[in-house]
């Protein structure tokens, strides 16, 4: 059996876990959860030498220090430099382009977090099982929550280990969302792909014929340097961008998923990453030098300063460098608009 | 008339306004209120000079550098250095001994706040008025809550223009303060007193002879430099350390009370900070750089770094050097007891 190319995307700027996650070193390169950083978990997940080949990187310039800093350059693996951030269907194009025809690529965030990776390999048999027979093959996470944050995904007829692609749908509203998670039919869409190079290649230039053209001019006249590839920055940026969603995944007709149950959670926000880690007894977490008085469900981190805090509930306290952070968990979700996020 | 002469007693580590009030730099020598510190806020009410005599300070050698930096030195005025802390008898009488024995003395903490400048020089008068009656006056405070952290004296019969004392009662539990409260016979003990010197030093040698005779012994041997006055370490160790309210006004034939209403806190903690401060139409409070973003009843004050707050209320939240504290406004009564505020 052909070994499956993993494809690790770092984009996203992560400004809801500011003030951890910076311009310059937004959330894939933060150890989040655990020692390893979210973007040397993606590498490590698909590590494996008897199954995968080396990973294609598509990163911006900005982050290339970033990624050469913490993951050491593996035999036979790229480094894509994006000219500039054009969203995720041209940044999967670009991969699709370094390699062959037949290679099956599965596409991976790097700012995600699996928690359950036996549940992560059987998605990744499965999809590729269909990827094989030229599926588009998006992977749906079981929904835990109405979430009103994630695109959803309605399952169709059954198809080999997964099922055919009844609808891609937008973030619901909460009503929606509640349906959705009560009809059983519904998955979340967790941005994790698996197709041939070619097939997707083909499905651009069937659906997206002036992205796909703009994308081969540009890797035409790639610069190689090492393990780094710079494709040409002029025909690039004349390129809408758009996700893989929206330019491929919805046109095509051999649309399939399948369904993993793989304790995903994007990490969008403070209150997620607090629900994706071990809490003690109280509900409590603290990473850094923090004192807790009849606190429950708190979490500090602090890369310096001594935080203590008394009977609070439900906050959730970050200090990185000159910034102080203290939110409710609800209020978690609007911290990508605080000044000092937007204006980094 | 005769002038009054204020005596200012700065005693006290003020843990309870920790991180900010630190035992190298406490609560008397923060600005809290305003762009004066406390301890000169003291200074500023008695400075009148057509009604007050220059002051007499009394303060531990470890904050006699804040002192000489915070105030001016003003004619005629001394710094009494304490050999050691022995609570506040002993310091009145430190004073009383610098002071001709027919002069009224004006005893006033250092770290109180008082609101209505008005209604306190309305209560000197009444209370010097008293005390040239060779009484020993305590400053009433109009109770405005049934407050457990105060002491409270029960109003006796009318004298002069304030009221004979009937008892000085100890910190009650709620259900006694309310009781207090709502029978309006009780005030709380302000910690500010007039009395003549030499009535003082009679009462304490009637009352605590040995006291009396160890602080009389230390003020002979006493070493003038400049504005200090340094009483000998040697006698003053020996004295059992004693409030003025144990040792002299619960035990005189001739306590006397005089009832303010002035607006009076001893900002005890950071609640009691933020509610004696002007507040928003939110009810927040902000000092330093600070975003609030959906927050009710929030006060934050840092020196340095930035705070961020999302969707809290009654929260607090202080910035000091390397130190963070949040907490609720009911937690503020117990940060003196942090692992931070007891191992400074």
């Amino acid at each position: 059996m052909s070994l499956i190319h993993p494809v690790v995307l770092c984009g996203g700027s992560g400004t809801r876990l500011w003030p951890r996650s910076r311009k310059k070193k937004p959330k894939p390169f933060l150890p989040l959860l655990g020692e390893r950083t979210l973007f040397q978990q993606s590498l490590d997940r698909t590590s494996d030498p008897n199954r995968f080949a080396a990973p294609t990187i598509v990163a911006g310039s900005d982050h290339c220090p970033l990624i050469e800093e913490q993951a050491a350059q593996i035999d036979g693996s790229t480094l894509i430099v994006e000219p500039e951030a054009k969203n995720t269907a041209p940044a999967i194009a670009l991969a699709a382009h370094a390699l062959p025809r037949d290679a099956i690529m599965l596409v991976c965030p790097s700012d995600h977090h699996i928690a359950n990776r036996d549940a992560f390999e059987k998605g990744v048999e499965d999809a590729v099982e269909l990827a094989r027979e030229d599926y588009m093959v998006a992977f749906g996470i079981h929904p835990v929550a109405p979430e009103t944050g994630y695109g959803y995904i309605r399952k169709g007829p059954a198809l080999g280990a997964g099922h055919a692609v009844a609808q891609f749908v937008e973030k619901p509203d909460l009503a929606t969302a509640e349906q959705f998670l009560a009809s059983g039919d519904y998955v979340w869409n967790g941005g994790i792909f698996a197709f041939r190079a070619g097939a997707f290649l083909d499905e651009l230039a069937h659906h997206r014929p002036g992205m796909a053209d703009l994308v081969s001019r540009s890797w035409s006249d790639a610069v190689r340097n090492g393990w780094r590839t710079q494709p040409a920055a002029e025909p690039f940026s004349e390129i809408r961008g758009e996700s893989v969603d929206y330019a491929v995944m919805e046109n095509t007709d051999r649309a399939a998923m399948v369904a993993a149950d793989m304790g995903w959670s994007d990490i969008g926000n403070w209150d997620a990453l607090m629900t994706a880690r071990q809490t003690d007894e109280s509900g409590n977490f603290v990473s850094g030098a923090a004192d807790l008085a009849n606190c429950r469900n708190v979490m500090v981190e602090t890369d310096r300063l001594r935080v203590s805090v008394v009977g609070l509930e439900n906050v959730i306290v970050i200090v990185d460098g000159d910034e102080v952070l203290v939110t409710s968990r609800e209020g978690a979700q609007s911290v990508g608009k605080l000044p000092g996020a937007t204006s980094q």
